[in-house]
């Protein structure tokens, strides 16, 4: 039986995507009166008011939520299809299925793990999988199954078909935290669900492996994190959110990596919880972030 | 003839306040788009979802909207006074008319000037007042024009009753740029417009004179600066925006007063620009920002 | 047997406090060097150059240094006591004893530990206790003794005696991690070893209970956390760390202490590092801390 | 006859720059004492403490400074020289004299302008020189001589001659404050001062031209300004200062501009103090920065 949130029973959101045209605003909020939702926030987008993309995300609250659903469905694609609307509606009291894959690192594995047991992150981890071993025991202490995937040599071919064997319908995304391994066009696409990646700069600067170390090279008074959907070109998907923290020339390469840490979960922690509440619309390499 | 802002030529924001009931985003979309509006932005919140008390802000473009206005206005009178709401509409191509008050200080005043200049305050301003004359031959070189009302001795009916006549009818809002003076109650009440604060401290703390003086002596961390609509209880009204900056043992009062002071122009320029632009609306004591 | 740490083997931290005067940091230097050490990093601050007092943290490497600590004890005495000069010498190999104090909040308990094993905090753990037991669990996972205190009804005298007969001799310094009791002065007294609290908002603003209840109602748009060593006068010792976070009008009191968990976990463990570091020199009510 | 800063009268500041050996800190405070001076601050790195590159910076008090000197410097050179170090000595109340470079944007070139007014630099500002004639009215009301500089076209060899004659033995240092020319190789070798560039992003990401631009269209979620000692290499010398402000989906690249301005302007403000209080040291492409 699925699990539900309490706090957000008969809540519902709507995210409406298409070509901007006037009225659209109303249109969709009267759509939402009239399938007997009341509206609970209300975001819009548009990147050009003359004949640009228009975005929109409702939450509302609809009574019998779930009986409704097919009703409400058939509503909205009879109102906006004529439009050329697309549209996503989630009954927010189901928690979407998360996914971690970690390698050694325990900093980004551990923030999500802490956090979900607060109750801050609304989804369900039905497990988490790590090339290493060392997570094993504080990853099951949390409840959380764990799976040791390894990836040795340069063949990656049989782990990541273990990979998508169990991830395989048992999860809505997958958060990369730590995860040092590049993944496979082919394997994105059998997945086939968002992965969302923490590279350790403040993208695009130090693209690729060892930033910190290029940060020191460079002489950088900062550095930073970059949370990203996973595309087929590396470090260059969809960047969700970022952030930075305050370095000197004082501090070695490894003073650095050890600041970073911090900024590294914090800024994986938002993005996984704005994607968890469908705060997140991809748009082209972009993100479009109702936070 | 009044100037008019390009920008926001037939661009309206309309501000909606009343008792939260469902339907009311959709009711006020619905309307807006009955008068002929398009929206640009769509702002709302509700205190408390079940019997509290909802605030929306709609801008919207309407072609011929200064003629349209009279329509506009009845229909919204008709549309939301059964519901209790009550709302304000503001034709966004008339910018505000703002007076700046000041002291010795220049750093908010000419940070002010120097915005409006670059075209990032949609206001207008008829006048700076200052009860010394240092800051006149900045602020004239602004094309701004510039008077003096000294404050001297403990009685400040003649300095006031000056200031009523400076701005009687002609300005929709002032800003205290520093100007270290107290207004009476009885004054507030004749000027009759909003008046904008900046309080050189992170309020509460360090409430009244001399905060730099009192965050050395408690050896604070961070200071900060407080913008905040003036009321009859000294420092005690409703707070626009704050900010903070990080100081050290080694700095003095002086030091903490001059590194407040770039504190003070950027927290002080937010708050007017917010409230120029129609983005805080106030309530009770708190005020609710759209920023 | 002591446990020692590698990575600071035969480094040696000298605080040298007095009246100030012309060639006391040449003096300190030189004496370094005669003891056979090699300056690593020095900081010295005097808060007024005329008549003012003093004060220096030099961290230096000597060979052997555990042997030479009597010779060198000597020589400081010698030097530094005709000049007023008290001082404080620690072998910074020896990691600080640290007992944790924490109620059921566990936010700032479990990042001191996370923090701890991954090596970043330079002390020991020989126990937490709580007034609760849910995060008994939790705490023994990393390997840390656990100690159930409760603290039930007004008198707390028996509470603090266990607490006595737990800490006594066995701790260098005690971290009240969200602890939410208020401990007696002769409590203090008996204890006697430095105390670092952490409490959950911008000191000197919303002293006392329920900080962040307080914030909403004032409606200030930065909430923040202060971590000061406990003293006699409630929420008023001397403040070693203190940050801020970003809030918004909708958000309830619930979701400011939701936010300011972060704040405080990351404020808390500052400061215990700069403590454990010998980073921080309290003077009077303020801190210097050469960070 | 030069003007001289009455708050740093006798003060002297000295670099030692050179190979780290034990005791060199203990030698150059001792020196410093020898010559009669007293230790104000005193800030030392070493880029690794077993055969790395050692830097010191000591500001002290000495009475009858200028008549010293001659004496000071030859002991320096005695003390000094055996062990391989270079050092530089700067009497800190001869303000250092700075031209500034601008194009038609006046952001930061005003805010230098205003800083040195309120005495927050210690510089003089013999000339500001632009390629456009908009700034003029603005610099000359601050006292400041203004010269125009035309650069047309694609040879600048007139411009920069001009520019040579002007600036040669007149200034220590050159800012450019959003001058929107590169310079050649050769102009840089015949002023022969250090010049001080701000990059409109957070080097070395957006390198070159339109950074704002392409910020958009990678969809970052910080921009950056970054202050750097210009070199052969465009964009590429070494960072002095660099900061961000959080940007959103919803702003335009014309936003981001207006936004980084406020960013730029701060940034170059802090890396023209911290030059002209002698604060920063150059080490091959990088700076150590004793701010």
């Amino acid at each position: 039986m699925t699990p539900r949130l309490e706090a957000t029973h008969d809540h519902a959101c709507l995210i409406v995507h298409g070509p901007d045209r006037p009225g659209i605003v109303a249109a969709v909020t009267a759509l939402v009166t009239r399938i007997g939702g009341n509206i609970v926030t209300l975001d819009q987008y548009s990147d050009n008011p003359e004949g640009g993309e228009f975005f929109q995300r409702v939450v509302f609250h609809r009574p019998h939520l779930e009986a409704a659903l097919p009703a409400v469905e058939a509503d909205l694609d009879e109102t906006l299809g004529p439009f050329g609307m697309t549209w996503r509606l989630t009954d927010q009291s189901i928690p979407k299925r998360m996914a971690i894959l970690a390698s050694t690192s325990d900093h980004c594995l551990l923030e999500l793990l802490w956090r979900h047991r607060r109750g801050e992150l609304p989804v369900t981890i039905p497990m988490v999988i790590s090339n290493h071993t060392n997570t094993a025991e504080d990853v099951r202490s949390f409840g959380i199954p764990f799976f040791h995937v390894p990836a040795h040599g340069p063949d990656k071919t049989a782990a990541e078909a273990r990979l998508v064997e169990l991830l395989g319908g048992n999860v809505d995304f997958v958060v990369l935290a730590r995860y040092m391994q590049i993944l496979s066009d082919s394997f994105l696409e059998e997945v086939g669900v968002p992965i969302i990646n923490i590279h350790h700069s403040f993208l695009p600067a130090f693209i690729g492996a060892a930033p910190y170390r290029k940060a020191k090279e460079r002489g950088v008074k900062l550095i930073g994190a970059t949370s990203h959907y996973v595309t087929e070109d590396l470090d260059e998907g969809p960047i969700i959110e970022q952030d930075v923290a305050r370095v000197s020339h004082a501090m070695t390469a490894a003073d650095l990596q050890a600041r970073g840490a911090y900024v590294e979960r914090a800024v994986l922690s938002r993005a996984v919880q704005w994607h968890a509440e469908d705060r997140v619309i991809r748009h082209g390499n972009h993100t479009i972030v109702f936070a």
